[in-house]
């Protein structure tokens, strides 16, 4: 049983740690998370144990965003909420804080404090262009 | 030619209106975002004309997620980003500007002050067991 010690996400994804799911199929699992931002706050994650959202097969991919547009539906519909928000943080410096791609539905109200920190900057048309040919031209 | 206005989303997957491209498919359009909050800050649009993820057709949302993972990865490649968030607002109450679903790839860096708020509540299990029953039950 030697190897890196599992997530606690790849546990529950193993049914070896309980939670309070809202959905499962062969690929994906959808659960409340214990500390909400809100109610409602669910957790949608690949059975596949990668980190990154980069790093999933483009089947368990494909199969994330399938079920995210049913799950998110099911929170709206249970919960009543007037919008909601999607987040997927990969990375410790993005706010990641378990090694297993999770998205979070976070169901929004008025002044609930809750949000994105959004600071544009400022760049140019061509700034812009030379970098979307940049990340075009990547395998 | 009567009918409701067009969000300036639905005439960039048009065509109408131009954008810096990072990718495109039949479904799919992925770009830059002009107002960036870092740069490689990339749009991922469905070309389905609807607000909120939870109105896509099963297929369109499965082919978004397929895509969102394959241009994550460009842009981690063409940014050196060592982390990124993913986020979709649905709604006005959740910071939608735009009526037409799409997805944010952020890349994130060390003391950019970006990220989600962070304020969770204290939801007892027993709370917690029953929204997720009532979330299961729904269609």
């Amino acid at each position: 049983m030697a190897g890196a010690p599992r997530s606690i996400f790849a546990r529950i994804a193993a049914g070896e740690v309980p939670c309070q799911k809202v959905f499962e199929n062969e690929h994906v699992l959808a659960f409340l998370d214990i500390h909400p931002l809100a109610d409602g706050h669910t957790l949608v994650i690949p059975k596949q144990e990668v980190a990154h959202l980069d790093q999933l097969t483009p089947e368990v991919a494909a199969e994330l965003g399938r079920v995210l547009g049913l799950v998110a539906r099911k929170v709206v519909q249970a919960t009543g909420a007037p919008g909601y928000n999607v987040l997927l943080n990969n990375g410790r410096v993005a706010g990641q804080e378990v090694e297993h791609v999770h998205f979070h539905i976070v169901p929004r109200r008025e002044g609930d404090g809750l949000g994105y920190r959004w600071r544009p900057r400022e760049r140019t048309p061509t700034e812009l262009e030379e970098l979307a040919a940049r990340i075009r031209a990547m395998p």
